[in-house]
C-alpha cells in the first residue's frame, strides 16, 4: 500500500485535497527535494542513523530524481494516480516503494518543514541565478546602443512632455545603470539563500545531533547557525525577491512605455523588431508594439504577486502555515514573467534601430534647448540667471504659438541662429562625460560577469560532489 | 495558407508571440466568440450584406464550437499546429479553412475590440451567476447550522480575546447576512454586463449600420446605445467583479481564521470534515485546518488579482490597449478560485459539527457575561451603569487572575450564582430576535433563488433562439 | 476626575497611548457619535431606563455638539489637554463633565462597538453622497463638452496609437457614461450603510430591550434586524465604497493621461485652464498639466488605501478588532482624495476648450480612416471584406512611410479623394446615433439629480426630528 | 515682488494650487534643500559663476535654513501667506526676498528635478539611519528576553496548532535574526542613496561644468558618475526602501499577531506593559492588546504605501513627472509609521514578561513532544522511524480526545513517563547550540552597531564642513 500520513486520520476527496495538495506545482521544486534528501540521507549514513544496507537503492533513487528534473518520480506519480499533499509525501512513499525497508529510515532529524525551506532556497538561488545572468545580457545590448547611437540626438521628456534634447547615449545608458542598481539587489539577497535550514524540525529542534556543516557543505549552503523557528516559520527571503522581482519589472514597463509613447509622437523614430509589432484586423495602417504592451501588463502582475505574498504572510502567527504554499506558487509565477520577460526585452533592444532623421525632423521646431540658451546667455552675459530665465519666459508667452518662426524670434533676440544653439546643446559636459560613464559601465558589466561566474562554478562543484557518493 | 493578419507585417517568431499571444487562455472565452460571431453573421444575412448562399458552413461551423465549447476550434489549432495571436484570428482562420469564400464577409461591421468587449461580458455573466448560485447554497448550509445550533451557547471574540456569550446562531446567522450582502453586490453589476458594445468598431464606430437590437436580443443583451469608445475602451465591469470576488474571498478567509482559531483555542469544540484535516508527517498528534489555511492565502491571491488589474488598468490612456488581455487573465483566475473555494467551504460547512460540550467547559471559567452582569445590576438597582461597570472593574482588578474563584467571589457581591448569570445571557433579546431574523433570512434567500432562476431561464431562450437558425 | 476606562487598569504613556488613541483622527466623526449617542439617549428615556430628571444637560451637550460638528467636544478636550482612547471615551467624559450625574446612565444597551459602525454608516453615507452630488455635476460638464464639441472630429487610440477618428462628442459621452455607472455603483451601496447596528453590544447584544424602530427613524435608518455579531465585526461597507472610490480614480486617471498624452502629441489641441499648468524653474518653453499628474498619482494612493484596508481585515478573526480604527483612517483619506480631485476635475473640464483646427491638422496625413475605407470599399463592391483589407495592407506595406504621398496613392487605387473618405468618416452610423445618446443621458443624468435630491430631504427631515427634542 | 515661476504663464488659483502644490509636505525637505543649495552655491562661488559680493546674505540664508530645519523659511512663507509649487521655488523666492541680486544668479547648473532627487537621497538617507539604530535597540533587548527566558519552555506552533515546546530564548532569537536580516538589508540599499544627481539638469545635463567632486563630498556623496536621466527620472531607490520598510512591518505584524494569540490562548503567559493594553467600556473584565492590534493595521497601511508608490511609477514614461510628488508623501509616512511602530515595540518587548508556569501548565497536557517521542524511540530502538511514527499516530487515533489520560496511555506503550518525554525535549542538541547562537547574535549586534556609528560619524564630518563655510 503507499504511504500516506494520513493513513490513521481518515479518508480524503479528491476536489478537497486537490484544493490543498501543492504537488502539480511543486514539480519545478523536485529535483532541490530530492537534492536535500540526499544531502540528508547521507549525512544519516555517515552517522550510522540508517543502516547502510537498505541505503543503495535509496541513493540511486534520489541521484536520479535529481538527474531527471523530477521526472522519475513524477512519472510514478501519474502511472499510479495517486494523490499525494505535496512532493515531500510522494517522494516518500516513491521511496517506500522502490527500496523498501530503507525508506522508513530516512524521516528522522528533519520535518517537512525545514526541508522545504531548504529546497525553497536552493530554487530561488538557480532562478536568481538566471535572472542575474539576463540582466548582464540585457545590459550589454543597452551599452551596445548606448556606443553605437551616441552620436543620435535625441529628445528627452519630463511631465511627458519635451524637455532637453541630447545624445542618445543618455537613454541608453540610463536604463543600464537601472539595471545595474537591480542586478546588485538580487545579488545581496544571495545571503538569505545560503543558510541552512534543515534540521530545524518543524519549529523548534529535532533530537538527533546531524552533522549541519557535512550537510551545508554539500548544498553549497553556508554552515552558520540560524533559529529553528526562523529557519522554518520566515519567508523574509521569498518576499525579498518578489519585491526585487517587482522593482525590476517596474522599470522595464517604463521602457516599454517609452518604446509605445516615442512610436505614437515621433512616427519612425523607433523600429523595433517586427516580430514585436502586431497590425489590426480591421485598420490595416495600425503598428502597435504588442510585446510592449504585455510587458507593461506583466509588470502590473508581478507587482499583484509581490502584494499577495505579502498579505498572505502578513496575517499569520509565526511559525510554519500552509499559506506559504501558495507564496511558492507566486514565486515561480513571478520567475516566469520576469525570465519570459527578459528574453522578450534584450531581443526588442538587441535588434531595435534608432532613426536618428526622425528624432532631428521632429526636435527641428521644438525648443528643447531652452534651458541651455538661458544658461548660456547668463554666462556670456554675466547677468543673473533667472533674469535672462523671466525674458526668454516673457518672450515664449508673446508667441501665439511655439513653432519655428517663434523660435526664430526668441534666438534673434539674443542674435542666435538655430545652428548656434544646436551647438550648445551638443557641447555639453555631459555629452563628454557620457564617454567616461560608459567605460565604467563596461568595466562594471565585466566585474559582474565574474562574480555570477564564480557563483555558478561554485554551485556545480557542490551539486557534483552531492551526486558523486553513490558509485 | 492559414489566415494572419500580419501576412504583410512581417514574421513572428515562437518565443515572441508565444509572449504576447492569449491563444491559450482564451480557450475558455472560444464559446462566447463564436455565439457572439453566431449573432452578427446573423445580423449580416439579415440585412443582405453577406450573401446567403455562402453562409450555411459558417453558421454550421459557429454552431458547433458553441456546443463544443470550442473543442472544435482548438482541436483544429492542435492539429495544425497554428500560431495565432489571440481565438478571433484562429477563428477567422478557421472559418476560412472550413468555409472558403463566405468567411471572407464576416469581418465586416465589428472588430476584436467590440467582439472581445462583448465576449467578456457574456463569459463573466456565467461565471457570476456560477458564483452566486454556490453563494445561495453557502446560504443555505450556513441557515442549517444557525438552526441546528440555535441551543449551544458559544463564545464571541472582540480583539482577538473571548467578549461575550451567546448562541450559536448569531455566528452563523452573521455569515449569512455578509454573503446575502455580497450577493446582492454580485446581482447589481449584472447590468454592467448586459450592454451591447457589438458594432463599436475599434473605437468609433463602423460605417455599417447593423441592427443592433436583432443582435442584442439574441445575446440576452440590452439594446440600449453606449458610446464606442466606452464600449471598447473601458473595463470597468472587470474591475467591480475583480474588486467584490475579492470583498467575497475576504470574508471566507475570516470564517477560515476563526474555525482556525477555535481549534487552536479549544480543542474538539468544531470538528470539521476529516478530509478538510491533514496531520504532519512527524508530528502524529497534530490535526491541521488545512483547506481553511489554503482558503486564507486564496483570499490574498483573489486580492492580488484585483490589485494588479486595477494596476494594468490605470496608467492606459483610453481605448483598447492589450494590456486589457492581461486583465482576462486575472479574472478567470479570480473565477476559478472563488469557485473552487466555494466548493471546499459548502463541503465544509456542511458537514461541520459544534461541540456545545467543549464550548460550555471552555466558558465555565471565562466572565464573558460581564457586560451583562453590569447592565443586569444597573437595570435592577437604578443605579447608573457607569458606577456599576466601575465597581466591577475593581473587582476584576482585585483579584490575581481571572479564575472560577475569582468569578464566584465577584458574583457574591451582587448575590449571584453562576447559574443566574447564565440565565441572564441566555435571555437576552437578541436570543429572541434571532428566531426572527433566521424567519427573514430564508425568506429572504428563496427570494434570491428566484432571481437566479429567472436570469437563467431567459439566458437559455435567448442562447436557444440564437443557435436555432441554421436547421 | 475624569472618565477613563483604564482606570482600573492601571497608566497609560503619551508615546504609547499616541500610537492607539484615535482621537484626533475622529474628530469628523464626532457629531454622528454625538447624533448616535442623541438617538440612544431619547430611547432610554422613552423607555425610563434613564431618570428624566437628569436627562436636559446631556441633550443639550449632544445637539451642541453636532451642530458645532465636534467644536465643544474638542475644545474641551485641547483645554484639559486629555488624552482619550477615541471620541467615544472623550464624549462619555465629557458628558460626566457637563451633565454630572444623568451621565452615568447612558452606557447601557450599546458598546464601542455597536456606536462606532453606526457612526461610519453614518459618515459614510454623508461622504458618499458628496461625491454623488460632485460626480453630477461632472457628468453634466462633461455633457456640455459632448453637445458643444460635436462638430469637431478627433483622434481616437488604441494600443496608444492613432485608430480611428470621430466626434469628440463621442470622446465626452464615453466618460460620461463611465461616471454614470460608477455613480451607480455608489448609489447601490447606500442600502449597507442604512444597516443599524446600535444595540448589539460589543459582539452578542445586550440585555436591555430597546426600540430598535425609534432609533431607526431618528437616525434614518432601516429597521431590519442584523445579526450582532455581523453588525459590529463586519467592515464589508467600508471596503466596498474605498473599492468603489479606487475604481472611480482609475477612470479619472485614465482620462489626465489622455490629456497629458494629446498636449504632448498634438501641440495646442486640448486648451486647458491656464490655473492647472505649470511651467519649468530652468525651461521656460514648458507647459506641464500637474493636475493631471497629480490626478494619476493620486488615482495610485486610493488604491493603495484599499488595498490596505482589505489587508488589515483579512488576517481578522470575526468581532470587533482595533485594526478597524485604522481602516476609518484610510476611508477618510480616501474621501478627501476623491472629493479634491473631482472638484479640480469639474473646473478642468468646464473650461477645457478643444482646438479643432489643430486636430484636423494633425489627422491629415494619418490614416486614421483605414477601417472605413475597407468597410466602404467592401460594401460598394460587394468583395468579401477580408480581401479588400489585405489589398490595403499590402497598399500600406509598400509605402516607405505612412505620409500624405503614401495616402493619397492608396486612395488613388480606388478612386477615392482625401475629402472623400472623410465624407465617410463623418456619415457614419454613429454620428447619428450620438444624437440620440446624448440625450439619453441628459435624462438619466436628470433622473439621477432627483434620486440624490430625494436621499438628502430625507436625511434633513430625520436630522431635523432628531434634534427637535429638547426644546 | 514674490518670484514666482508661473509669473508669465497666467494666475493660479487656491484649491487647485492646494491641489498640486507639495510645499507643506516638502517642510521635512526644506533642510536638505538648503543643505543641497548652499553646496551648489559654494562651487557656483568656487568657480567664479556666481559673483562674491552678493554671496554672504545668501550663504547666511542657507546656513539658517539648515540649523532651524526649515524654521525660518516657512516662517516667512507663513506670514507672507505666499503659495508657492513647492519647497524650491519658496526657497529661491526667499533668498530673492532676503538676499536681492545675489539669488538671481544660484538657478544655474542645477534643476529642481536634480535638485529633489539629491534631496530625497539625503533625507532618505537619515531616515533609514534612524530606523537602523532603533532596529539596534530592538535586537538588543530581544537578545536581552532570549537571555533571561532561556530555561523557559514555552509552546511552538506551525499551521496556527501546537507542534513542538522548547527553550523561549529560541522564539526570541527567531526574531532577532529576522530583524538582523532586514538591518542588513537597508544598509545594502545606502549606495544608492550616496548618488550624486545634481548637475544632471532637468533630464539631460547642464551647459556649465560645475565641479561634481567637490559638491559631492560635501554632501557626503560619491562622485561617481551617474547618467542625468537615470539621476532624475528614477525613484528606484524610493521604493526599495519603501519595499523594505514593508518587509519590516509585516515581520513585526507576525510579532503583534503571536502576542495576541498567546494572550487568548494561555492567559497571563506573556505579560506585556499595562501601558499596552486597554480595556473595554462595557465588559470590564476585558484586556486587549490594543498596541499590537495597531501595529498589525499600520503593517497593512506601510504595504499599502509601498504598493501605491509602485502603481505611480509603474505607468510613467522615463524622465521626472510630478506623479512622484506623491511618492515622497508616502515614503515620508512610511518611515512615520515604522519609527513610531519601533518606538512602541522597543518599550513593548523590554518590559515584557514571560510566565514560566502558564506555559508549564498549558503544555501539560499538550504532545507538543510528539516528533521528539517519535525520533527517540527510533533511535533507542533501531527501528525505521516512519515505522514508529505509525504506531504513534495509531495510538493517537484510539484516543477519543488528546488529553491527559490519552497522553499518559500512549507513553505507557514505550515504558516511558510524562517526566521522561519532558527530559528528552529539553536535551535536543539545539537547546545547546542556542547558546553559541546567541553569542553570535551579540557579536553581529555590536559589529552592526559600529557600522552605524561610522556611517553617522561621516554624515556629521560633511555636515560640519558644509556648514562652515561663512564665518
Amino acid at each position: 500500500m503507499t504511504l500516506r500520513y494520513r493513513i490513521y486520520l481518515g479518508n480524503s476527496k479528491d476536489f478537497i485535497e486537490s484544493y490543498f495538495s501543492s504537488l502539480e506545482g511543486d514539480k519545478v521544486l523536485a529535483k532541490y527535494a530530492a537534492a536535500v534528501m540526499l544531502a540528508h540521507v547521507k549525512a544519516l549514513l555517515d552517522q550510522g542513523v540508517m543502516p547502510k544496507e537498505h541505503s543503495k537503492d535509496i541513493l540511486n533513487a534520489l541521484v536520479e530524481i535529481v538527474k531527471t528534473e523530477g521526472g522519475t518520480l513524477y512519472r510514478w506519480v501519474a502511472e499510479g494516480k495517486y494523490r499525494f499533499e505535496d512532493v515531500f509525501e510522494a517522494l516518500e512513499a516513491y521511496l517506500h516503494d522502490v527500496a523498501s525497508i530503507g525508506a522508513g529510515y530516512i524521516a528522522i532529524g528533519r520535518s517537512r518543514n525545514d526541508h522545504i525551506a531548504t529546497v525553497l532556497r536552493l530554487f530561488t538561488r538557480d532562478k536568481v541565478i538566471e535572472v542575474m545572468q539576463k540582466l548582464l545580457e540585457l545590459r550589454r545590448v543597452l551599452l551596445d546602443k548606448a556606443t553605437e547611437f551616441r552620436s543620435n540626438l535625441m529628445p528627452y521628456f519630463t511631465h511627458g512632455q519635451i524637455a532637453q534634447c541630447g545624445s542618445a547615449s543618455i537613454y541608453f545608458a540610463s536604463y543600464e545603470q537601472i539595471f545595474s542598481n537591480i542586478w546588485r539587489l538580487l545579488a545581496q539577497g544571495l545571503e538569505m539563500l545560503s543558510e541552512n535550514p534543515l534540521g530545524s524540525g518543524a519549529a523548534s529542534g529535532s533530537v538527533l545531533n546531524l552533522n549541519r556543516s557535512y550537510i551545508a557543505k554539500m548544498l553549497c549552503l553556508s554552515d552558520a547557525l540560524t533559529p529553528p523557528y526562523y529557519s522554518t516559520g520566515s519567508r523574509l527571503f521569498a518576499l525579498y525577491y518578489l519585491n526585487t522581482l517587482s522593482l525590476l519589472m517596474l522599470e522595464v514597463s517604463r521602457f516599454a512605455e517609452d518604446m509605445i509613447m516615442l512610436s505614437n509622437l515621433i512616427p519612425n523614430s523607433v523600429n523595433p523588431p517586427v516580430e514585436h509589432i502586431a497590425t489590426s484586423s480591421i485598420m490595416p495602417h495600425k503598428r502597435n508594439l504588442v510585446t510592449m504592451e504585455i510587458v507593461r501588463a506583466n509588470a502590473s502582475k508581478v507587482m499583484g504577486y509581490a502584494m499577495a505574498s505579502q498579505s498572505i504572510y502578513k496575517g499569520l502567527p509565526y511559525g510554519y502555515n500552509l499559506d506559504f504554499q501558495e507564496i511558492n506558487a507566486l514565486l515561480r509565477q513571478a520567475f516566469d514573467v520576469v525570465n519570459s520577460t527578459l528574453d522578450v526585452l534584450i531581443d526588442f533592444v538587441a535588434r531595435l534601430s534608432i532613426n536618428g532623421d526622425a528624432f532631428l525632423k521632429y526636435i527641428a521646431d521644438k525648443p528643447c534647448w531652452s534651458s541651455e540658451l538661458v544658461e548660456y546667455i547668463a554666462m556670456t552675459s554675466g547677468k543673473p540667471v533667472r533674469e535672462v530665465y523671466l525674458t526668454v519666459a516673457k518672450l515664449f508667452k508673446s508667441c501665439n504659438s511655439v513653432d519655428e518662426k517663434c523660435i526664430l524670434k526668441i534666438l534673434s533676440v539674443f542674435g542666435l541662429s538655430i545652428q548656434d544653439v544646436w551647438s550648445i546643446v551638443k557641447s555639453k559636459p555631459v555629452e563628454v562625460s557620457v564617454k567616461k560613464l560608459l567605460e565604467d559601465a563596461w568595466i562594471r558589466l565585466e566585474r559582474d560577469r565574474n562574480v555570477i561566474k564564480n557563483v555558478i562554478d561554485f554551485a556545480e562543484k557542490c551539486t557534483a560532489e552531492l551526486l558523486s557518493y553513490p558509485s
